[in-house]
């Protein structure tokens, strides 16, 4: 059997970048006193290898890492420089990792924050005398700022989510249910290459038919921690784009995320076929003034909860205190948050979070704002913190599009 | 705050049914010696309550259950009619789970298969004292076995599948990427009220951008447990649909489950734009034959380990033994799945799995064959088995399609 032979279309991660984060990653593991880390996660495999091939990945706090493929162990060997060998079963994990470290691991990181219980069972039942220590607040520190490399994917994710946007006034029309706009956009996004799997970290995080929310739809709670649910499309799938028919006159939100090569940006923009009440164009001017003064402390050193406070204040101060991030009992507890390999990546603007910023960090600012009846109102845009202005990474056009 | 409104779209799981579900549950948990089972996981909160908003289902092994529900209340009232109270904290979790059962929990069941270690840590906090007991085997084991309501929902899925299917002969062409040939399905899919959420219950079995392989994508492995994987977008993707452009002549298979209400059909179909290679088309008639033969002992009292057997030793029959399920060294190792609420619903048709079936079991045939550098060629049906024949759900045209 030939080796794998990767399409031209397959964008590889650079050594030099694997390496590197690799590296931070070792000494982390040396500061925070682990012996290594045994990393199993999918996007966290794809961040240290650049490959998603299943497998686990030893990454020893000293020493050289291995990458041990469940399968497909060539296409592995090709994506990754990490070096690679085969894994057929949990005892040869045992003889691999021991023999790497040159005894059974005392303090061993896993990703416990996603490891379901059965699973972490059998590694205790590998390494019975091993600390067990959750690795993924360390990987998820580093994560959160972005090289420049990285930065360069989100840039193209930011590109092609100007590209999918435009197509937005070509097909809106009233008469189209919620679901069937989600459908045009979803086709517009594959021919542009678009990774239809917004990855998120929780376990009880379902995804759903993207954000398709029109006039009253926008006031409908869900499960989901935001301003807003919507129908979704059954009691099985409640939230987002829904069997609702869009009606002349009626705000439409779309909240859909882009992705490229795994690196995703998120964003919201509004349409209206017709004009739209003043109400809803007077709250979408409110929170264009909110993302201008927010993305103007958007810099190093500032925290997520000062940033979330200068939001609700400006907020209360044009008037809108009682729409913005939800109605009052149902609002959602964050304005913004990381994003990268995962719509959950650090930091998050919410009450508590007091790390200070950093240059790298991408983030999304998840403004919204909830008529009750009426419709849901959204401007979401990602930026990159740099020392300076933050760099706006979707460029899709921002105005609310009255078609 | 009004009472929320479900919309007429939305079929809303009877209470009749959901009380059967939770009998039958109950005399589970006391059968095994559980005092009572602790319910987080979406799809199987889904499957007791009928609502997906998030919370606990606390189910005593005797008495009434309680729906308790972080978000959101006034929806999860309404879906479901099991009693629901809100839920605030972790501290009130263990309140009304102590007061229900008047003393803390003994045995209790939790779905250890999912739930990560992060959060197990916590109820362990919650119930220093409790033996906490994986529950997801007595659940899957009661949702393997489809009640007449179930079985109403996948035949509607199965003829949304029949009519998504017939839109493909309109849009495929050469010069269509894979991703174009899956996002125009998508919106067909979509149009027809697909929800476009295959559910899985691994940890890290990710989604895909659906499986549209054309010629040699077939003979791209990949990290699924399946007798192909195709390129993918990326290697942050790298399963199904990829950019690859297709050729006249080529084969072109297409795996897309479809979904409404929750309950999900799995099927796969080919097609070519010209005719195909005749070794392409005897493979087909091959699978064709397989299928024939395990659906005539695809009934009570059989076994997934025979049925597999059942089916390798036809194709090896046909001369096809050496790509069945895949080559040689990259074998599938199931020829069948379970399918329902999730896509990974028991029972399996693979080594091993010696549970005889029973009638009201939905299993997807998953035929494959693969030659590396020409195809991939798939057949897959989902059934409903019953005393007699099993019912074919998916009833889209199975002849190799002709363009």
């Amino acid at each position: 059997m030939s080796a794998y032979q990767p399409p031209a279309f397959h964008q590889l991660t650079p050594a030099a970048e694997i390496n590197r984060r690799l590296d931070e990653a070792q000494a982390g593991l040396m500061k925070h006193g682990f012996d290594a880390a045994l990393i199993i996660q999918p996007v966290d495999l794809f961040y240290f290898t650049g490959t998603m091939q299943s497998g686990h990945l030893l990454l020893p706090a000293r020493g050289d890492p291995l990458l041990m493929v469940r399968r497909d162990l060539d296409r592995a060997q090709v994506e990754s420089p990490v070096p690679a060998v085969g894994l057929a079963s949990l005892a040869e994990l045992a003889r691999l990792v021991n023999d790497r470290l040159g005894a059974e691991p005392g303090r061993l990181g896993l990703e416990l924050d996603v490891l379901p219980v059965k699973s972490f069972k059998r590694y205790q039942e590998l390494w019975p005398r091993a600390e067990f220590t959750d690795v993924s607040p360390l990987i998820l520190e580093q994560r959160a700022v972005k090289s420049e490399y990285e930065a360069a994917c989100l840039r193209r994710a930011g590109e092609l989510s100007r590209r999918v946007y435009a197509a937005v006034p070509g097909f809106l029309r009233p008469g189209l249910t919620e679901i069937e706009a989600a459908g045009l956009m979803t086709k517009a996004a594959y021919q542009a290459g678009h990774q239809n799997y917004l990855r998120t970290r929780g376990f009880d995080q379902a995804m759903y038919s993207w954000h398709v929310i029109s006039g009253p739809s926008g006031g409908i709670p869900s499960f989901i921690d935001a301003a807003f649910g919507g129908y979704g499309l059954s009691p099985a799938f409640p939230a987002g784009a829904s069997l609702k028919t869009i009606a002349p006159g009626e705000p439409v939100l779309i909240d859909f995320g882009l992705c490229l090569d795994g690196y995703q940006v998120d964003l919201t923009r509004m349409f209206s076929i017709g004009p739209p009440p003043g109400l809803i164009t007077e709250a979408y001017e409110a929170l264009a003034e909110i993302e201008v003064e927010m993305s103007r402390r958007l810099r190093p050193g500032q925290t997520g909860h000062d940033l979330y406070y200068l939001a609700v204040a400006r907020a209360e101060k044009l008037g809108f205190g009682h729409a913005f991030l939800g109605p009052p009992e149902r609002k959602a507890r964050f304005a913004g948050h990381g994003v990268g390999l995962e719509i959950s990546d650090p930091p998050l603007l919410a009450p508590g979070f007091n790390t200070p910023l950093l240059a790298g960090m991408v983030v999304a600012l998840e403004l919204k704002m909830v008529f009750p009846g009426l419709a849901a109102v959204g401007l979401e845009n990602t930026f990159r913190i740099g020392n300076g202005e933050p760099e706006k990474l979707t460029l899709a056009d921002d105005r609310l599009i009255v078609i």
